[in-house]
């Protein structure tokens, strides 16, 4: 099930028994650099399996997900979704109207966000050969119309060697922004699956951000983002510190934290910042703008938390240091897999 | 399962509880179009889900199914594939042999075609909730360089109507071509699984056909295209006379079909235009450029057996009808299903 997690693991899995039999082809933003989306001739291109149990969940189902995921992973590079794709895998005898409602959950995610569902596909396999449904969705986008207004400004302050929003883009003295509280998605996941009864507290975040990048955009300045999905925060600034070649010195008060999630993490003995989330965004930006972009996030009815939790630093090893509340200094492992499964 | 098999159950199925709960938008070709692919702000997309049973088949597996089924979908529009994308659902277990050997099939089909697979995503899920593996594969294209020549060719003849080459474009007069032979894939795949024996003989045709279809639009005069996968030739025919508003006439003796799959139809009771293919294309083209047509067809190692099998004519209803052998008349009814499931 590591295999499937999200963490280094996945990744050594990824890069040894799929990546490596692909042929090898140049283009902007390639498989290779594990980014949200690829981006060829200029479209950016990004795909999503969709395997979460139970379908329907605190906060969300399978069909919201499906569709928030993938808005979310063109719109991180800085890309505006402008048509998704679903294809559906169904259990023979599955009830059509849990079909239905996913599909209505579905068409109403996109209406909000307001990105068409343009192609598709069905496929019905035999009675217990797969647990209820599989949806897999996958998105193109244009350019942002805000981003080289937005890049244009990072580069008032320093040198920007991305178009796009990439993971390789963060640059020492980079201030990093999450945009809320994180935890929430795996959390209550975990909760209403296993019975805890944090699930009355807890609701998944999923949402489609390209509203909220879209705000931060307009202000500019950024210069990478990601939505920590599978393997949480810990996972995306390692990620970033690994590609860019950084550290990063990150203040563990100032990430954004509900009290449910904090109890739940206590009692089960996870860290929170390994946890998924479907609903959240962490930017990297000058660190003049940072500020500015953090207002207009919070007018955002999606990003109302969101916070600057630290900044990137000169390092030889690429390396997360958290700053403790009592004044101690630890570092944020990467996560070798989300300690929940199938929650995506 | 006949919700799944790509007949009129299936339409049926998809148009009330998959595209009824989805945004109304407009682009230039639609989602309820039912298309190969969609096109938006002229970027081809499509998607697929691959369930075929089992991973691996006499002539192919599900690695190169997937490339090649999703490359089909974007070449038949008339259009270049510029990249793929590949979500992969592994059932967690599955050894790791049977991972590389299809990834590598998938790389393999991908670089014969000269396809990119650009960004994808990888889920595990727990052992019995899956059998074995899926993979779900999206494209994007752009507009073939050959397509704007291959109208202006057509429209030497009469109006054309459809920048592309859509289910909706055929008019009374208009040849239409098959580029070899049909039923293969499904009869090699049931005769495989259900150990009929004639896998000895039939393979299946799974191919990428993009190299087959530059071919024909070099050529010009091409007005509609379509893979006849899921419901067979029988299916791609009355979908073209629905959408077209036209009839057609169809020489039976003229559509090639390979003796073994004769034999197994015969036994089995089935009609072999019903049976899905994946390496087939079928063309539609204004009837004074079809024989170039066929004859450059003939020069690909892939269409070698291509042949003119009948006519669009003036219909007050949408029907196929099938001059038999020894000359009479029936109507090729639509198929409720493809009688062979799992075969894509």
């Amino acid at each position: 099930m590591n295999h499937g997690a999200g963490g280094e693991i996945m990744q050594e899995f990824i890069a040894k028994h799929i990546i490596s039999h692909f042929p090898k082809v140049k283009f902007e933003v390639p498989l290779d650099s594990f980014d949200d989306s690829a981006v060829v001739d200029d479209v950016v291109f990004t795909a999503d399996g969709h395997t979460v149990n139970p379908l329907f969940f605190p906060g969300g189902d399978i069909g919201s997900l499906s569709v928030a995921g993938t808005v979310n992973d063109v719109s991180v590079m800085g890309a505006i979704p402008i048509g998704l794709s679903c294809s559906i895998i169904l259990e023979a005898g599955l009830e059509v109207d849990i079909v239905d409602k996913i599909l209505e959950s579905m068409g109403k995610t996109a209406k909000d966000c307001n990105v068409p569902i343009v192609t598709g596909d069905t496929k019905v396999v035999e009675t217990g050969k797969l647990d209820q449904m599989l949806i897999c969705t996958s998105s193109i986008g244009r350019r942002s119309p805000y981003m080289d207004q937005n890049l244009a400004t990072a580069s008032q302050y320093r040198v920007v060697d991305s178009r796009w929003a990439t993971d390789n883009n963060v640059r020492p003295g980079d201030a990093i922004i999450v945009s809320g509280t994180v935890g929430d998605h795996g959390i209550a996941l975990l909760s209403f699956r296993e019975g805890y009864g944090f699930d009355s507290e807890i609701k998944s975040d999923v949402a489609p951000l390209n509203g909220v990048i879209e705000k931060g955009l307009k202000v500019g300045g950024i210069v990478a983002m990601k939505d920590p999905t599978r393997g949480g925060l810990a996972n995306t600034l390692n990620e970033w510190c690994v590609k860019s070649n950084i550290g990063m010195e990150v203040n563990e008060c100032d990430i954004p934290l509900n009290n449910g999630v904090i109890s739940a993490c206590e009692m089960l003995g996870i860290d929170p910042l390994n946890i998924g989330n479907e609903g959240k965004v962490v930017i990297a930006c000058v660190p003049d703008m940072a500020d500015e972009i953090v207002k207009n996030l919070r007018a955002h009815s999606l990003s109302r938390n969101a916070a600057i939790i630290g900044y990137a630093v000169e390092s030889k090893t690429p390396r997360v240091v958290l700053k403790t509340e009592i004044g101690g200094r630890r570092i944020l492992e990467p996560p070798t897999g989300d300690p929940i499964p199938r929650i995506c």
